[in-house]
């Protein structure tokens, strides 16, 4: 039976294998770890507002009735396109005849990987907790503070990058402070922290149309949010910042810096260009063909964030729905070349895109409709219960949403990943 | 106003504290960590049935309505009583006119402090999450394992400790094994795992009726634990133990060993022997007076696991009623201090003992009553559920139980922890 393997098991991954689920061939699930994790709810685990087994799946019960699939825990660190074979970090090795790559992306600080130590992003559930922790630690000095300066820099929240993560972690920050914690302190008051976001580029969501960019922008300046389009950051550390502001350059002195500016294809993709000698591109994503298999590889496919794809001269972007109709497309394509057919040409269909800014707001596009305020939160809070994988999972998110907005509080909100005496 | 600080916010300080909400007085709470954490169900977040947020609430929000209470977090390392002020790690200070110390307790390892770093105890989130880490990575190592020796290793678990938090872990993993995984894996058979319980004393929970105690054992035995009684460990390390059983010494390969045998009073407690001049139990604990005041220092008490209270001659056990009882007792006793008048002496209502081991089964005696199966399961779970601090909680917790009862799924039996490469 011919071995399929598939590296990853985010939406790319997962789909790809759920789609091979009564393939007449053996299937095998590498990940490094044990869950499948839903992405775009991060921020949410990152604000107290979910915690993060809500949003994680383990990858062997999500595929466990699947009898020709095996799921293994591991680190592939290097692939023998000439004996088809992968290797592991720990040693261990894995065979296949027919490859799918789909090991996402990692953060990218723009030559300054010093940089991650000060501001942590967000693809992990430990970045998030780590972040959650940082942000309410934040909160706990500054009620401790004496020294107003130094309170100030305890109360300043910094986030690079304006695209739908900082946008609604800006968003859901501003209502911990506003709304959630505010009657937590006795010597601070949490609504007059300072909340920063920082985009390098002229507007909010570059990919969104201009009218819900501005849209998005107006929401988070309404709940405190200090929107800077136009400004790029210039120097990081411990203690603040140095942004460019489009008329001056200014240090911002604070405790807590959370990236969300950029993203590299993950470590893997170095690994593939070498071996299958292609050229990644300056996001170290992998070019591919029609077919989304590697040029001269026509059994290697590389999709979701680590591959780029040109559709109508212009690269798919790095989202949810085009590696889960990548996953999807690269399930159909291996059963007809497992059949000796040719399969058509992948073409991602623009199934929209929504971003939401806090309780009751969001802004979408959805083929030509552009709306935002309720009506979009609405369609934000369906869409993500319809992807997130486990019935449980979407019952348990769905009651913690009604709470929040219910009561405001965010119940997840511990400081957690400290070692107790 | 008089200053009433509470060091502690478990069963026994959020009790004083509420129980003081409307006193004419200054009350501070101070913990090291932000939540209060329900410690019982903390084996159900170590065997991956509930998230961490599920049974922790802040601090800050239990007590957020309460004004006349501030909350700090702050890890508090010495007593100075002539100047009635605690001394913080961070160099923080704090003045008390009457002081509450109700800082718990920690793992005790008689002797072996070393034996930490193999056989975690279950105290806090992050112990119960390294022991899933723990728990799920084992299985993951047996299905990749080829040596069957190696392989068995890694499928024994052994838990040290036939106390409640022993018995419910064993009975939990047994159905983590033969229940929740059973689909998941495709070399190994989670069923053959081997679970082993050690317990020193004649029977499993010494404290309950012998008729429960042999219930107990008999209904984990029914789930495949290997229950060994009048058995210690003599020896430890990372790749297993060795074992006096009654009528031999063996030493048993295992990669897991959990540790639940026994408890200390936490590290305060020696600053307070030393600062009062009391001497604590073997244990740590500080004996008090009929109050719950130290010896000479009316106006310190110390309650829940960090006190020897003795009723009719025999201490109190280190269970949450005792914290919660002595936590109200001391909100009262505190209210008549503060105008003059004498508290009568403490007295603990006995309000029964419960434990799970596992769907459907527990052990339970109330008053004269002594129950078992599916009537002491509902009795444990109405109970828990109304202990657990917060009402979202109550309401998560309850829908994810009724999840696992329905489906044997264990949603939240994620490997956290490990930082990405």
């Amino acid at each position: 039976m011919p071995r399929i393997v598939i590296i990853g098991a985010g939406f790319g991954g997962l789909n790809a294998a759920k789609g091979l689920a009564d393939a007449d061939a053996e299937i095998t699930v590498i990940d490094r770890r044990n869950f499948h994790l839903f992405q775009p709810l991060l921020y949410q685990v990152a604000t107290g507002a979910l915690s993060p087994g809500e949003i994680a799946s383990p990858v062997r019960n999500v595929l466990h009735r699947q009898k020709n699939t095996r799921v293994l825990m591991a680190d592939v660190t290097d692939i023998d396109p000439a004996n088809k074979r992968l290797l592991f970090q720990d040693g261990g090795a894995c065979q296949y005849d027919m490859l799918v790559i789909a090991a996402g992306s990692t953060h990218h600080y723009f030559g300054h990987p010093e940089w991650a130590q000060c501001a942590p992003g967000l693809k992990s559930i430990e970045d998030a907790t780590e972040i959650r922790r940082r942000i309410l630690t934040a909160f706990e000095h500054a009620e401790r503070e004496d020294d107003p300066v130094a309170r100030k820099a305890w109360m300043t929240f910094l986030i690079v990058g304006g695209g739908p993560t900082g946008v609604e972690l800006a968003g859901a920050l501003a209502e911990v402070a506003n709304d959630t914690l505010r009657h937590d302190f006795r010597r601070i008051n949490p609504r007059e922290s300072q909340i920063l976001l920082i985009e390098g580029s002229d507007r909010l969501l570059p990919p969104f149309d201009p009218k819900l960019s501005a849209g998005a922008a107006q929401a988070l300046a309404a709940k405190g949010v200090m929107v800077h389009t136009h400004s790029t950051v210039t120097e990081l550390d411990a203690e603040g910042a140095e942004v460019k502001f489009p008329d001056r350059t200014e240090r911002i002195a604070t405790k807590t810096i959370i990236w969300a500016a950029g993203v590299h294809a993950a470590t893997l993709s170095s690994v593939i260009a070498t071996r299958f000698a292609v050229t990644p591109d300056k996001a170290g994503r992998i070019p591919v063909e029609a077919d989304l298999t590697v040029a001269g590889h026509p059994d290697v496919f590389v999709i979701g964030d680590m591959a780029v794809f040109l559709q109508d001269g212009k690269p798919v972007p790095g989202v949810a729905p085009v590696a889960i109709q990548q996953g999807s497309y690269v399930a159909g394509a291996i059963r007809q070349k497992l059949r000796n057919q040719m399969p058509k040409p992948f073409r991602y269909w623009d199934t929209g895109s929504l971003a939401t800014i806090g309780r009751g707001s969001a802004v979408a596009q959805i083929g030509k409709l552009r709306f935002s305020g309720p009506v979009a939160w609405l369609a934000w809070l369906f869409i993500h219960l319809m992807y997130l994988v486990g019935f449980e999972n979407r019952v348990i998110v769905l009651l913690e949403w009604a709470f929040n907005y219910f009561t405001h509080n965010r119940s997840a909100r511990l400081i957690t990943g400290v070692k107790e005496g």
